[in-house]
């Protein structure tokens, strides 16, 4: 056997092993009773540094030395460059660090869950120092590794080759127009006549309508599932491709458009290219182009006039007929601009705004020109800015609103609005190569786009970055140009 | 370290990982999707050859032979004397006959499924010749390495010291008594009056009878959970124990008391000691003694008047009062003796007669004096004599009615009536030790037997052989006296 050879075995046993991994973390969210955290934790941990001992074998080095002396087909190639790169970072950090900033995010998250109920920022912020610091200490390693800014190195971690330099240059102009937007947005609604549906709507009706409406987007549930959890999510393996919601009787659109968002996590998931399963080519190409599959499937496709006519005979079948489920009503509801503190429940058009004020505090924070201290006021600033929103004094609907710098994640926002501009460009491309999308989906086929979408992203996996697959996608470089346009067309 | 806690963190490492395959395994038969087995398979396999690779460490030799130099309480004698043993069976079958033995029993489970359903005999013989030379050739090596013949090697799997002549011994007085034992049980219900419930029985409210009777008997929800399979089946782990049932909306005796079947099963194994959980001391003492606890719960417990009071007001508050649910009737249609030729539908009284003829059958196979040509034979003489019943060919309701032997499965089918005489003799013992049994089960308060049952045998863990723990618990050797005292009380 070639040392490539060894080395994607390797990655495949792996693969393999993680499926385990991937069912199990899937049944504790869904499943697993209360009191069995503890021997599970125990169980996931034992696994997970078994895996960890197979993917930092020092034989590795040895191996991708002799690869790279060997003729390689191009893909295999590009295959081989990356798997250097995860060996690269991987052996970047000290475990001593991997454990101390694991103990760290233990307490942080401990003090974020109470400070949150408390609206106690100093609670959390006391927490959230020391796993700063092993944030930015692991950042420096990755750079380091990488040749990197330490920021750039977590961007990197979720989109690869991504800078913050780019990330400026992206969401610069979305700072400029987005206030005006939401404005005129706003102000063309004002007047609108909106017809509530009045529930309650069983759950076991809405989990009907959840099914109708993922198969009519093509989830396959020959290899899938949709189950209950307290915060939903796409799990499970590519094989066997796993989403959640959670329902409430009073409200039925929040669990719908959510099991649309994780409908398109799960098609990019179980679309990606079988031949690379396992492999670094066989992944998703980034977070923010997973993140812009779930908002083609929820914003793009569903937010619209045609899904809404669609939707509504559906409805009224299933909960019997109301007059709010009049396609045009249910294309209100559904598009309705509210300026508001909390990012998981805003509307698409005031969004991005979330996520720029988070996406400015970040590198601040991992630069050291701020500190955790300084947190409260950058938000209330933005927020009053970009927004016209008041977050003084309430910390729970400011910075404690979100579990991510708890987890010591930090790099992952900018991919909610990148995930937008990529949604909104690749839709424009795909309705410019389709003439007839529209009569298509006026009679109910939802199909095209993602078709247009396997052909285009998922069916690439990893080859290329963000950056070069949109390229390729839409003959562009990636811009919030399309998102201004989506916006423009749909809310002015 | 000592070279013998460095044998037990082994054990305990290899438990923790395994509570994965054990998870996974419930969701494979729980929750997969169809089209997501292959890759579940794959996954599955590459886990098991990974603990394989573990369990049979060439280190293992020289860690074994320190340990044993060392000086050790005497439970951790134990526990290392039965590391021994697993490291002894380990490596007495070749890889090459285990691979053999796997491809068999894939051919003679797709055999089966196509035989049972054709009823053709000579279809699922072709199969499972091959497999039975595999089995002989594994029970030889086996027995080679343990000093036994090889059919008590195959015992020995399921009940660490069983043998052919101990399964003879307590076998043959029921073969003398079990044929008019029948005959007098049917005799005496034969002009009984009995009124049959009215379904549809709706799933839901099934299930909530179910988890109110394991609720009864003791189920902790906190580590434990209720699903639904094609086949029932107790999975999961010690700290994390899931029961399945199936329900049929036109009948709901057969689940439940399957549920109760199941919950016995799940609280020994949730019981089993935890300062052994991972080591060999720590798992059941047999698969005879799991069934004494299933059986326990199933026939000793449940079919009785006193449970069947308890049964009839949930019953009428569940499904609407019916004449059915009146608890003298509840107990007459729990307690119907019926000939007939499929085991598991069997009453317990005509059950042995299914187990006796199997249990002839085997060793006979197994030492060659029989081929698989002559089951049908040996199958229609014994149905005939025991049973008085006839399935000359019938071979879908005779030797294929049961998984087992597809499964390469021989030397199990003695634990079901093994288990069915521990429960009686288990059961006599308690209610000897405990005079008010009868009033505390009249008041509704079924704790005590468990209780009785957990101090005396799911604490022991495998410190005991089978039969010296029910001397322990009992005072007297294992017979069927038991069994046999408790058909005529209840039945004649």
């Amino acid at each position: 056997m070639s040392a490539y050879a060894e080395l994607k075995a390797r990655k495949e046993t792996i693969y393999r092993l993680e499926h385990l991994q991937s069912i199990v973390t899937w049944d504790r969210m869904v499943n697993m009773p209360p009191g069995s955290a503890k021997a599970r934790a125990a169980a996931q941990g034992e696994f997970e540094a078994l895996v960890q001992r197979m993917q930092t074998d020092p034989a590795l080095d040895d191996l991708l030395a002799k690869a790279e002396d060997e003729t390689l087909a191009s893909a295999d190639a590009a295959n081989l460059v990356l798997m250097r790169r995860e060996r690269l970072t991987a052996s970047a950090v000290p475990e001593d660090l991997l454990r101390r900033r694991t103990n760290a995010i233990g307490a942080a998250s401990q003090a974020w869950a109470k400070a949150r109920s408390a609206n106690d920022w100093d609670m959390f912020a006391e927490a959230l120092a020391p796993l700063l610091a092993c944030v930015r200490e692991r950042a420096e390693r990755l750079g380091d590794a990488l040749e990197l800014s330490p920021y750039d190195a977590l961007l990197d971690e979720f989109d690869r080759g991504l800078t913050l330099e780019q990330v400026k240059a992206l969401f610069a102009p979305v700072t400029d127009w987005l206030p005006g937007l939401i404005d005129s947005a706003i102000a063309k609604q004002a007047n609108e006549q909106i017809i509530e549906p009045q529930g309650p709507f069983p759950i076991e009706a809405q989990r009907q309508v959840g099914i109708a409406v993922m198969t009519l987007l093509g989830f396959d549930f020959e290899v899938g599932r949709l189950d209950v959890s307290a915060h939903p999510f796409t799990g499970g393996t590519s094989e066997d491709v796993r989403i959640t919601t959670r329902y409430r009787e009073d409200e039925f659109f929040q669990s719908l458009l959510g099991i649309i968002h994780e409908t398109g996590h799960a098609r990019y998931q179980a679309g990606l290219p079988p031949i690379w399963r396992g492999q670094p080519l066989g992944v998703a190409c980034s977070m923010s182009m997973h993140e812009g599959q779930s908002l083609s499937f929820e914003k793009q496709l569903a937010l619209s006039p045609t899904f809404a006519s669609t939707l509504s005979p559906l409805l009224a079948e299933t909960f019997g007929p109301q007059p709010a489920f009049d396609p045009a009503n249910l294309f209100k509801l559904m598009t309705r601009v509210r300026r508001g503190k909390i990012r998981v429940d805003a509307d698409e058009v005031t969004y991005p705004a979330h996520v720029l004020l988070r996406s400015e505090i970040e590198p601040a924070l991992i630069a050291g020109e701020i500190r955790v201290g300084d947190i409260p006021a950058w938000w209330d600033e933005r927020m009053g800015r970009l927004l016209d929103v008041d977050t003084r004094g309430d910390f729970a609907g400011g910075p404690l609103q979100d579990i991510h710098w708890s987890q010591g994640m930090f790099g992952y926002f900018p991919s909610y609005l990148i995930g937008a501009m990529i949604a909104a460009q690749l839709n424009a491309a795909y309705r410019a190569a389709t003439p007839d999308h529209e009569a298509r989906e006026t009679s109910g086929d939802f199909s095209g786009y993602p078709v247009w979408l396997d052909r285009n992203i998922w069916s690439a996996g990893a080859q290329h970055t963000t950056g070069e697959l949109v390229v390729r996608a839409t003959g562009k470089p990636l811009s919030a140009d399309a998102l201004k346009a989506h916006f423009e067309r749909r809310y002015l």
